[in-house]
């Protein structure tokens, strides 16, 4: 089989070198003394990535574990819960409240666009015993970007608690933690921080405490109980379970690197890297997935697959032919994805991607104008590093 | 702080450089073909190490995870479970089973003891409803063994379910899932196999797989679903959700090592570690844990503390002073534990364990002749070295 | 400073991860059997790249020590030598021939040309006292490549040593040392074998040997000796002095990788590679250097900086703005060269080249037609894709 | 064949994890703006590790290279040069000054002895036409130390250069150019720094590059030549050939290391360890090879092979026995190396090379006191270890 020349895909994404380095180096006993130290240290980092003055707990496993646990800690059996569902992760949000006995309300649109805040607010206003809102910041499968900051404060002047899948926006968009108001947020190395799938990185606000601890269904005692990480880590300095050791390794390194480059100049590559990428996409005579550019996301360009042609094939003949992996819709739509996130989000990248699916697509059948396609690119880019 | 020289502990242990270069190795999408070939002889070379033909599942987490998977998968409320405590994880298993709904009964011993066999044939013989038995097969904080071969054959024979932790002892003790009837057992790439923590590994049987899917309580939709693992993974080739290409990577690598030095070849290893350690502890005067050699673990060996002096102080002195770090014994009792699993069971790893504890118990003052320890394990090992 | 995000020099080149695993293994004693194995190891592998049956000799130090040596060792003042000059290399070759003491005739065309057999065959039909021919198979800094095939013969057909400057061509380009008939030949693991610089690997036949052991200003006792190495490697079994383990490592990891792609497969790829550069060369309204395709190297393009332009603003731009760098033409002319050896050849790295150039030249005015280039690469790596 | 455990053999050494990694990092162009910068960085660094204030020339090749390339610069044809010789490197020093022309005259005394200053002095009075001094700090085949810096102030003071072999000692002893006033200075990375072999870190006093200069059989337009490094790297920028990019990393990394560390701290670490074993040689029944624990060396314990015993089985035997690689004197005599330089000079890897070599002089039938060796040297780290 051919090797992957380029991962372009919407996450796990390529890392770089320095964070490769640091999954390599040595795995040390979890209780010595200087992981217990990188450790902390690494969650000082996470809050400092989510702006955030609230804990910050660090699950092992992909961050659909860490949803989980928060889900199932925060809703007791009744609660009215408003869920927000404009893809699939949002759909799949509502199947877990439902399960863990939520009295569910779901405000859902196409998957190619997104909830508006001012929805959010009229629901809360006329369900003002609503307990929490779940939203997803950014949809990966599809694309799009909700308006978070927004709906967090409206959440949050009505006291009702947040839980926001923040997977793949932090370091790739604006998410600030405090200053919207959110309770508890779920954030995926492996996405715009360039890292090792494998963990869970949660900011845990004192309120959503407050509600776990007095919810008698919240996990305790178990892998997927935040519960336990209170009592055991922040109470006595003791792991619930082994660490892993290696992940924690890696996310060290993304935050330092992502802290060195500065949050914003991270947010601003990536949007710089969408916004060359959607470029490309337009003057190639495709069409990107999302309505709109306005709500397209900074972390992944989503695009419509041409009609009679299949994604899957697509990105076959892409990864086969030319060494580029690009990700399809998950269920989302006939889409074809191409990640900028992290390392990806830098330099030609976003272009190679263009070139991968728009060579496929002449390869065929579809009439796409490659050439064009990329000189728009390159021009976006042009336009933005002149400017530096 | 002082950078550790040697990384004694109980695991997660020292890896070698071929791991850690795995680990290091470059991310890819989870559904890049590459990946999927990588998962797919990954999961042939952990049923090659378990010696069975069932199925096997790679679960992303600690081992911990992968046996609270278990427990919750094969326990229906009203089960007559049968549970083996002879240290901290079969007590811990206890409140699982308790929490998940069994009728639970347990065979307790001290925790430098081991579960007789006959015990457990003569409950499931007073038992005959019993549906499954759990075991741990090394009580790694206590450093004891417990004898699964003939346990497993009893509960087999008898048609009850065995749930094995056997997070510690595969590839540095016989471990023989199908010859001995065994139905779930998890093991943890971080202990004799010398791998990353971060995941568990598990065979499961058709017989295991029939209960779980007839039991109405067993996870689905969720993070610690064995059922979803089968309906996704198996059934549709999709993913529950995003693996660990990094930890995948790390075991794919020790499994390799593994198949390569043989699996019984690793075995001898162990078993020639723990025996030249346990040599130097008794002529360095000092006493194991466990109530006798025979029911010694080959991938720890515990020793009991002197009087008057607390391990925290005595590993943590070895740390400092010379740069070894040594693990205790996570509530089992106030011991030190040898680690020597995977890499640190070469050579004279467990020679450098004797000389930081000897020296450490001599600077605290109490009565120790190290070098006596020291030649005694040398002797242990030139003998077996001679050999071969 | 921006790091780079593509190295598309003309070498060092970038390295594929499995060799930059190898180039970080552990370093062992140069006395270690494990070492010692490998050198040996290590040198059969690059005998059967060279296809030779001859000696091979691993000096440290980049390919100019081996050049070097091996100009001192074959050299006896007085000596007839042909020089062939179409490049730098071959220039800097005639320096040394005359500073050694030579009798020194040159056939020198325009560095935009290659050398021509037949007048290599006229010179030695009218020189039969030459001694020995001197060539550069790939003059890497303008992007030729000659017929050392033919060359190589007709001097052997006479009996005359070949010194043969194929750093940069072995793995890109058909090279056979013992079909050719070829004396020494120098390689340099950091082309187009993507390894690291930091070794000269030679073959030297045994007449080259007899040469040398007869010239009493061959050195001895120096780094530069080629006979150290065959009296106290070869004869006893003892390095002249120590060996860089960690280039070592790295050597064979490189040759691992040619040697399971194959050889021909190899050439194949970067003959692929360049044939996709050139095409969008010249779509892009471009002028290669080479005077003809015919003549053009497999490893790298090197492409006529359009009139009023400068080569080395042309690469500082395209590496502060797009994160590739580039080569110039060391002296050769106003030219750039987008390398494509070793990992570089492979997908769609040497479009990356061209879009890097090109955007780079229409940021300082020049007339291209990027599009077009690129359109023009992307055919031709289709058309080489499809036919696989 | 067995892995080897522990490397403690006389250099190369065992990397550190965060060396390996470095060397493991992307290789880039050597032009590429973020390695030249490294390589500037590198020699500052190297400059600070030096104390010096002199130039500081990173040629590429193992520190035969460097001392070959020193003593051809300096030497002009009839100078009168003093050569010490206490061992081997010094004897092959005067073999290359004859070669090259001098005027040669020794002081030469045992291999495990040292050179007396006093002695210096006396010849440099009566000898006042003398050019040059060569001298070796430390004889690492036979372990000992001589007092450079007597010897440089002696010469300093009459205006006769150095050329100082401080290959191994750098690092591990006090060494201080410009306080001592030498000349031309000579280190090896895989000594005491802990990094790879395949660079000669050189200083060069403003007044040896004048001689260079002035020297007509000074080495220009070669591998071997200073010179040029002069005129094109620091004269124009520009490399007089490639360097290697991995070798720079690595050393760049474990320069790093050892600033962070302190070089004073280091030196003590180093003292440490030699102090630790040559207790636990003594111990044992063994004898250091130099005369005296004074002139012993910092970074290599050299130990007499008992009568009737011959080093090379001794290595093999506690190389395939035991996993520990070893050194012989490679030709100083009868006698074993421990080594004990960069990440071998921590905690208990002097006492791992005790047991490997203590037990196999047992396994051979010597009389040696195992238990004895290892507590006498763990009571010299506890000793130290305490006090800080």
């Amino acid at each position: 089989m051919r090797e992957v020349d380029f991962t372009l895909s919407a996450g796990p994404t390529a890392a770089s070198a320095r964070t490769l380095a640091a999954l390599g180096s040595p795995i040390t006993y979890h209780y010595d003394p200087e992981f217990l130290d990188a450790f902390r240290r690494t969650e000082r980092k996470v809050a400092s990535i989510f702006r955030t003055e609230s804990s910050v707990v660090m699950m092992q496993g992909e961050a659909v574990l860490g949803l989980e646990a928060a889900a199932r800690g925060l809703v007791r059996p009744g609660d009215k819960v408003l869920n927000l569902v404009s893809g699939v992760f949002g759909k799949g949000m509502g199947m877990w409240l439902t399960d863990f006995g939520a009295d569910l309300h779901e405000i859902e649109v196409p998957y190619d666009d997104v909830i508006d805040p001012g929805d959010v607010e009229r629901f809360l206003e006329s369900n003002p015993d609503t307990t929490m809102v779940a939203v997803v910041h950014c949809e990966t499968p599809s694309g799009t970007a909700t308006d978070v900051a927004s709906i967090g404060r409206i959440a949050a002047a009505r006291g009702v608690l947040t839980l926001v899948d923040c997977v793949s926006s932090v370091g790739g968009m604006a998410f600030e933690v405090d200053e919207w108001g959110l309770d508890v947020c779920v954030l995926g190395p492996q996405k715009c921080l360039g890292g090792p799938p494998g963990m869970s990185l949660m900011s845990v606000s004192e309120r959503a405490w407050e509600v776990m601890e007095k919810n008698p269904q919240a996990p305790r005692g178990s892998f997927l109980s935040l519960l336990d990480w209170k009592r055991t880590w922040f109470g006595e300095g003791r792991f619930p379970f082994t660490p892993s050791v290696v992940d924690v390794h890696g996310v060290e390194s993304v935050c330092d690197q992502i802290l060195e480059e500065g949050v914003d100049a991270s947010i601003a590559r990536h949007a710089a890297a969408a916004s060359a990428c959607r470029a490309g996409v337009a003057a190639m005579g495709l069409r990107i997935w999302p309505r709109s550019e306005a709500i397209a996301a900074n972390c992944v360009t989503s695009i419509a697959v041409p009609d009679g042609l299949d994604h899957d094939r697509i990105r076959s003949h892409a990864r086969e032919r030319y060494g580029v992996m690009l990700s399809g819709g998950q269920g989302a739509g006939n889409l074809v994805r191409i990640g900028h996130m992290g390392p990806t989000a830098n330099g030609l990248h976003p272009v190679v991607g263009l070139l991968a699916l728009g060579r496929s697509l002449l390869d065929m059948g579809a009439h796409v104008d490659v050439g064009a396609g990329v000189e728009a690119a390159l021009a976006s880019i042009a336009a933005r590093s002149g400017a530096s």
